[in-house]
């Protein structure tokens, strides 16, 4: 593996992300990001860049999306220095929680949170790694609301222009922030 | 909520995981993490005690598993400023993995691991949050040996001393380190 230095640039932290052909069906470039975590600096600068989109903010928590949107999501609530709020899917929280449900390519999902970790004075960021067309995080965003907390942006490490989840989100009131897009999927 | 400010003791890290008395069965307390994410304070300083455990043991790069390991997995591994190697649930992954199959109290789980992303000088440390019996972290452990990683500390926010889950470790060549740990399951 390549030493690339402190202060990767967003074209490098692009080639660390790997592109794997007709996954998960045909025709479908998948953009796994497995690889760019487990380079200890690609992390670190990713998570320095998503730190600085969302200085001035005013976050007082950071909510991620279960599975992958814990890890950027702990990490950029560390850099900020302030609490996470793991956002479930269905049947994994052992306390009383609301949920919503929302529609995938085929069927439906369900994520759910815990109301009494978020307080009404909450500025809450969402971040995951990937921005498709935006149902997951349109799906955190109003659990988020529910709870009382004010939810104005969201933040990913990868976009996926072609798929309108910027401007799914922008119908909400939602202002997205991405590290690396890749235009066509 | 209380500002218990910096350099929280175990204890107060303790007071912030709550326990659900009977989740998922009767008889069960269930220690959920939740309430310590969501503070801030108490997110930072077991992070920072996590770190503090793995500072002399040499790790290049942290292994999280799915889905609540990637939140402290992630922590710590930009804590060290290492990678992060995920451990994931049986598909998740797009390309070519190896698996490791493991009994639950009923049934089966996999998880799975992309070998690419080891060399053959990694050192790898494990992180999840609870330590029970021990049966997820071993399976992790095989995967990343398997990966030709070397493998000999696995770290915890939480051991169930009476689950037997550090002996087990301890068998196959594992030193466990735990923040907190609960007497009487």
């Amino acid at each position: 593996m390549t030493d690339h230095g402190p202060g990767l640039s967003r074209d490098e932290l692009k080639q660390l992300v790997r592109t794997v052909p007709d996954f998960p069906s045909s025709g479908i470039q998948f953009r796994d990001i497995t690889t760019l975590l487990a380079h200890g600096e690609g992390l670190s600068a990713s998570v320095d860049m998503l730190a600085g989109m969302a200085a001035d903010l005013g976050a007082t928590k950071v909510a991620g999306i279960e599975a992958r949107g814990f890890i950027f999501g702990t990490a950029l609530a560390l850099r900020l220095g302030v609490g996470f709020v793991p956002i479930r899917k269905a049947g994994k929280l052992p306390v009383e929680c609301i949920g919503e449900d929302y529609a995938l390519e085929y069927g439906e999902a369900r994520v759910e949170l815990d109301p009494s970790i978020i307080g009404s004075d909450d500025k809450v960021l969402v971040v995951d790694d990937l921005l498709a067309t935006g149902g997951t995080a349109l799906a955190a965003v109003r659990l988020l609301r529910r709870a009382g907390a004010e939810v104005s942006h969201a933040l990913f490490v990868i976009d996926l222009p072609e798929l309108g989840g910027a401007g799914a989100l922008a119908e909400e009131g939602i202002t997205t922030h991405a590290l690396i897009d890749f235009a066509g999927h």
